[in-house]
């Protein structure tokens, strides 16, 4: 066993001994927990900022770009929204020992699904240190023990932040096991972790694309996770021409870089007034590319080529097409699409239900903007990540999706036939 | 790529092009399809038995023993039930398009999870021809194209089999590559089976432990499966002693080969007589090995090992130990389960309520016989297979089990603040 194996496995089975505490750790102690660790964190802000300083400054030395270190960064405002968000992840529903469903049976067993936490969950990411705590928070109020790798770059903001979330363990009386940071900033505990099935029940990697790539590819543990939001907003013949603009503009250019932007439009052939759109976008800065059509309704946008219907910008920049109603919509968005979020743009409930029906993505939208798919958009009060799989839980998973379930059976002496 | 990969690389689109018409096909269509292939099943009965008996002749030819000759083998009245089993598949209730929870938003926005099909199923089993018909409509009926593998002993049997489901779905004008049989007995079809992520949704394996432990070794598609079935019945102190014994030999001696027959049986120090449980088991001509202490309650006990306890015998062999209260037994069902059926026999609802919440089992049981892990028996209708995973589904999984969720939000023109 190599160096890294022996310490996951070491940590796997202190996770795996604390999650089995957690399991039937009441709710009011998850939250103690986490308002504990919230007001350490506040206690100990400048501590913490001054392990960030560290960080920006190694940052800066080793070159981070820009966005990188505008990731990495903590102030005290950031501290206080890390901090608060401990806080509302405490006060959301717990869902463990929720039945889900109960039936008695003809011989008068009964029998109840009820949720139980999955158990140990590992999260793999990098430089946003609000991760730390997030994804802790998140792991120990669904009863599970987690087991959080950071980035290299974030390793000292890191370290402070998961020392108060170990405060606020203690306080609550829980096992300090029950949130574990890897110590090493070793890549090879990565691939430890991906491969510690049996120890780690769930692998949860927030990050770029390599990340999520590499985690897919190499791990034997089940992932939850999207590798690409390539997104889509269809703009259907019967589009209403104010809610077309402004929805298209929102998916594409309220933040740019987020998994639920929009990186494909999609216009009905037959839609009266395109125009409109691609100046509105074109207007707020967005490169436009496509379709010789296209460019004939807005001369500002530039050729697309076949990558581009593949392509997840994450930038201010949007592939464009005319399409032949929603038919041939589905058709494009099931050859390029990436099953996260997609919209249809309609006043014709019929259409719309068909697109809600047919298009297999884990998130359709109606006259809504793309850049709803989030879990607090959504109303579970946060997210570990959004899922594209297809299996456990989909888009924006939070509390419910760190669950599964028993069976508990209840007899009266009953023997089987 | 092999020529196994590649057969199955078209196999695996020709479904996800049938998966994409079975997610909007009506319950109607696809019972009907069902229906249509019980009747082709009943019509053709003299074919498929004379296939059966080719498979049969090869099978003693090449030294089969009488306990897989007995799986293999087909008669009229299996047959009838092959054809009965399709018929109730068809009844069920179709999980597809159901509600799982709705919700508005501040802002107007509905949120609904709807239940959609897996997508694709490969399902790899051996010599029982029944997973042919029984597998492929539990797929067919959750909206799901199969790929199913079947064993080279029963190769003659499974494709008169599944040439009458070809039938059903003729009759009923669905596409013949929702159900598809891999033609060839290569076992390298199977390893391209467990590679073909993005094509195969989920693998289901059915048949011995060393299939299973293959199929998750090597599977880089999810896995619904149980490796093993270390089931224990605890006898507290207590128990009712009538429910004690009828419960342990029924759990034990009903079948001795399912899943879900018991293994060990822990008996609180503390329950005053366990002698007539033992001598029951005893004289049903069960094999007791036990702890020294069993040994001088039941004379006809062999000793058991270190290794005992952590066997599945499938036969008519048992485990026994005596335990210090439910607190012991929890730590030896911990230590030396596997997480899929446990039952707790008392009359103390205290202690049964913390067996049903601790015991991490997928089925834990309370005053019942652990032979009841089964999906007919639990109200599902059929079973495609036991998961003692974590994820997705737990327990006995049907059709609900093989559906996945996506979010659809309807809107009336909002965009993200």
């Amino acid at each position: 066993m190599t160096d890294a194996a022996a310490l996951i496995a070491e940590m796997g089975l202190r996770a795996r001994n604390a999650a089995s505490l957690l399991a039937r750790t009441p709710s009011t102690d998850k939250a103690a927990a986490l308002r504990a660790a919230a007001a350490t964190i506040r206690a100990r802000s400048a501590d913490i900022l001054a392990a960030n300083a560290q960080d920006m400054a190694r940052g800066a030395a080793n070159g981070l770009s820009p966005a990188m270190l505008d990731r990495l960064k903590l102030d005290p405002a950031r501290l206080e929204g890390i901090a608060a968000g401990l806080e509302s992840v405490a006060a959301l529903p717990d869902p463990v020992g929720e039945t889900i469903d109960e039936i008695e049976r003809p011989n008068g067993l009964v029998l109840r699904r009820v949720r139980v936490p999955l158990g140990v969950v590992g999260i793999i990411y990098e430089s946003r240190p609000n991760v730390t705590a997030d994804a802790g928070a998140l792991s120990l109020m669904s009863g599970n023990a987690a087991i959080l790798r950071g980035g290299s770059e974030a390793i000292e903001s890191s370290r402070a932040i998961h020392a108060a979330l170990i405060e606020g363990l203690r306080a609550a009386g829980l096992p300090e096991d029950a949130i574990q940071l890897v110590p090493t900033t070793d890549r090879a505990a990565v691939g430890a972790m991906l491969k510690a099935a049996g120890l780690i029940d769930i692998i949860v990697p927030r990050g770029g694309k390599s990340l999520v790539a590499r985690v897919q590819e190499e791990a034997r543990v089940p992932v939850l996770a999207h590798l690409d939001g390539i997104n889509h907003v269809y703009v259907d013949a019967a589009a209403d021409p104010d809610k077309a603009v402004a929805i298209a503009l929102n998916a594409k250019m309220r933040r740019t870089g987020v998994c639920g932007a929009m990186e494909t439009l999609l216009i009905d052939r037959a839609y009266p007034d395109p125009a409109p759109i691609l100046a509105g976008l074109a207007e707020a800065r967005c490169e436009l590319r496509g379709t010789a059509e296209i460019r004939t309704i807005e001369p500002r946008a530039l050729p697309a080529d076949e990558e581009d219907w593949d392509t997840e910008y994450l930038d201010g920049i949007c592939s464009v097409a005319l399409v032949d109603g929603v038919e041939d919509a589905m058709a494009h968005i099931a050859r390029h699409g990436s099953h996260h979020t997609d919209s249809i743009v309609t006043e014709d409930s019929a259409t719309a239900e068909r697109f809600l029906a047919e298009v297999d993505s884990a998130i359709v939208m109606w006259n809504a903007s793309t850049q709803f798919a989030d879990g607090g958009e959504f109303g579970l009060g946060a997210e570990i990540g959004i899922s594209t799989g297809r299996l456990h839980a989909r888009g924006p998973v939070a509390l419910e999706g760190l669950t599964t379930y028993k069976w508990q059976v209840r007899g009266t002496g009953q023997t089987r036939p």
